[in-house]
């Protein structure tokens, strides 16, 4: 069993892990950047080492300055949190080397998953469903009206060397997708030098769906059911629930059937996320594997009773998983809101700066997940993420009820945050009727910020 | 259905009914006393009217004036949370006078059951076991020692007019029964004016043993199990738990099936207590019924999923138990530690001041039930408790290392409180092997103070 695990975070998932460690009777030893000297992950972890300047890369990217805390304090295990050096394939292979047990997946595994193409490929060949869409650089706009009319239409074009949607078109028929072919790729070739183009179905309002993978060392995988992450703004999750509102449950055993296959197909270890798209019909489609804790995993803990920070430490320390896909009994209905440091009415602009008052909500079906305590400075070079707020429910109306009363008892002073705005969209209709994709925050942001769309 | 609810109480118990109101859509009335202007009851409700001066005669005891409150505020019903008027028949008959709902059962039921004498006589006719004892007052000794050759030895010989220990006698063996009868009755004379005394079966290191009771207002009677709360300082409960580490499946089911049998006797409504003691060999004996949530309703809503506060309005709003007994189902483990504002080093000695800092625990697994926040002057006059920290474990054993992880968290400045008694009180070897009962506190304070005995 592993004896002292080095938190290679910050944060509110460097408390989380610490917290779990110390139930586990694990010892714990953080590690902080000069900027981090007050953090609460420190005060709250048996040691602690400063490995450096503020910047991410002088400190909880510098590998080196890492490994030597962990070998200087005689941890035996390094949990990589989420974000930092959690998907580094080199961090996991020079722990291994080392000697240092680093909790999640194997480097094999992250580098297989890391690299989208690859992993695209090995989903194909285990027979989970990926958006269809060409091999690779098409050759002609000859070649994308032959693929297109097998995938059917709306495709999307996109440039191979692109990014920040240049070079890309939406195409609704085939009449247009020639022209649109010759202008996204010129538009590609100004841009980026190189005018080569590929093409994808082009999912019309997605909703994104995950599942939690938990894999042992004996070939046990078992999912603990979707979480629905559909609420985004600019690919960042802002709300996210478990059960998903939109599945129906034969959908969500099929997607909790292909989730395992996925990750069985890759021999998967520890904890990971498999993330599909789902399209209005209920199709869906793998886009990828996250091969580490996520942010959101505590709606799947409240959700399932399971300890996923402790499943990912006992899995790392050898032991086989407890339960089988039978044992795992899904119970009511959680949400968790992000609490960040923005200002809605400002493009999300993030801030920083001193939490003058802080109160935090409490009572039946509220967990808080944070690393703010009042008196505390916000340092300007991190996440702007400050707290998650996660309630439980015995129905998804009761959870969203008690999200409202815990969000309006928060009191944060001295920074802006977006609770209002979290506020709002609890209250938004499309949120009461779970009737929302992937772009309707985006869509409906003015109304959402300005309106008081809130039921309440 | 209730439309707006005065809370008559104050502290965490009236902020724990302002939130389940709130998730329920329900207006709140808070009322307050002078020293309670800053409560944070009276900041979270919708309303808030000062009712009186500090003391709780002249305010939370004030029938009059809490008639008045909810008349000029339109509150259509009274939730009177523990202690102050809970189980006052008075204020019971006088909402029901002035058609405000009483969220509690009937005044008779609260009459019936707040009359030990008469509560005892109608659970032995409804065939509910009783500590056995004699009916009434003892003629002489001859009739104390046939008596207590009937219920066996060892009994205890009371003084009918008595209190405080004075006119008590535990006697072991009938050789010693007339002359401690004798002895008990002349002090009991020169105490109280009145020597007549009464006799009842000793019960030797009993346990604490309570089943949560819900009757609606058609007959229909549901236990949601037992709470264990042994461990208890001068009849103060201090740590309580659910399930009981006591109790075998057997006697556990046994005891559930008294407690509603009990409960159905007096045709109870809303939410109660029927107390037992049980002794080591399992016999269990009605004490009394709390006729009111209680202090430690939590540990009950943790392992049940019930929330106790919303059942208490919608009983009280004249809806019929949405689940029957077969529905109930039992998960996991829940403790709750009572943080008092006292020094277990000075004979507990309550103590008032200012909140200079307040950190509370999150994370998996804690729910905290209070109505402090940084600043907050505690008034003198009230009860000493600050907040109740309520873990939840997948099993006793995980629900133990959550709540000392989370007493760790805890940082209150400015007050003295038993935090770190908590602390040490959860590592004693009796509690971690469930093996105690109500006078182990008692016998083992010094101990549990000064040596260290945690574990940890």
């Amino acid at each position: 069993m592993i004896q002292k695990v080095l938190v290679a975070n910050r944060g509110e998932i460097a408390v989380r892990i610490i917290r779990a460690c110390q139930e586990m009777g694990i010892e714990t030893v953080a590690i902080y950047s000069t900027a981090d000297k007050e953090a609460l992950h420190v005060k709250l972890a048996d040691e602690a080492v400063c490995i450096g300047r503020p910047l991410p890369k002088e400190s909880y990217l510098h590998i080196e300055n890492i490994i030597s805390a962990a070998v200087l304090t005689g941890a035996d295990a390094i949990h990589p949190g989420f974000g930092f050096l959690s998907e580094n394939t080199k961090f996991a292979e020079i722990c291994a080397g080392c000697g240092i047990k680093f909790i999640g997946p194997t480097a094999e595994m992250i580098s297989l998953m890391g690299d989208k193409a690859r992993a695209r490929e090995k989903m194909i060949a285990s027979g989970v469903p990926v958006v269809p869409g060409s091999e690779g650089k098409l050759t002609d706009s000859k070649e994308a009206v032959y693929l297109a009319d097998q995938i059917g239409y709306p495709v999307i074009l996109k440039a191979s060397a692109g990014g920040g949607g240049r070079g890309m078109r939406i195409v609704w028929k085939e009449e247009d997708l020639e022209k649109a072919f010759l202008a996204a790729s010129s538009e590609a070739a100004n841009a980026f030098g190189d005018g080569s183009m590929y093409l994808e179905k082009y999912i019309v309002k997605p909703r994104h769906i995950e599942f939690q993978i938990l894999g042992d060392s004996y070939g046990h995988v078992v999912h603990l059911g979707e979480r629905d992450c559909s609420m985004q703004r600019r690919h960042q999750k802002v709300l996210e629930e478990a059960p998903s509102a939109f599945l129906s449950e034969s959908l969500r055993e099929e997607m909790g059937r292909v989730a395992v296959m996925a990750a069985q197909a890759v021999h998967y270890e520890n904890a990971g996320t498999i993330e599909f798209i789902v399209d209005a019909k209920g199709h869906y489609y793998f886009i990828e594997m996250n091969t580490r804790i996520q942010v959101e995993h505590p709606v799947t803990e409240m959700i399932t009773g399971v300890d996923l920070i402790k499943e990912q430490i006992r899995i790392a320390s050898g032991e086989a998983l407890s339960f089988r896909q039978e044992d795992i009994r899904f119970k009511g209905h959680a949400l968790e809101c992000r609490i960040n440091a923005e200002n809605p009415h400002k493009q999300f602009r993030p801030c920083a700066g001193t939490i003058e008052k802080l109160h935090l909500p409490g009572g039946r079906g509220v967990r808080v997940e944070t690393a703010l305590y009042e008196g505390y400075q916000i340092p300007p070079t991190y996440d702007s993420m400050l707290a998650k707020i996660i309630t439980y429910g015995e129905t998804r109306e009761e959870a969203i009820a008690i999200m409202e009363r815990a969000l309006g008892e928060i009191v944060i002073d001295g920074i802006d945050t977006n609770l209002y705005f979290e506020y709002q969209l609890l209250g938004t209709e499309a949120f009461r009727t779970g009737n929302f994709d992937t772009g309707y925050i985006e869509a409906n942001l003015a109304a959402i910020l300005e309106e008081g769309v809130g039921s309440v």
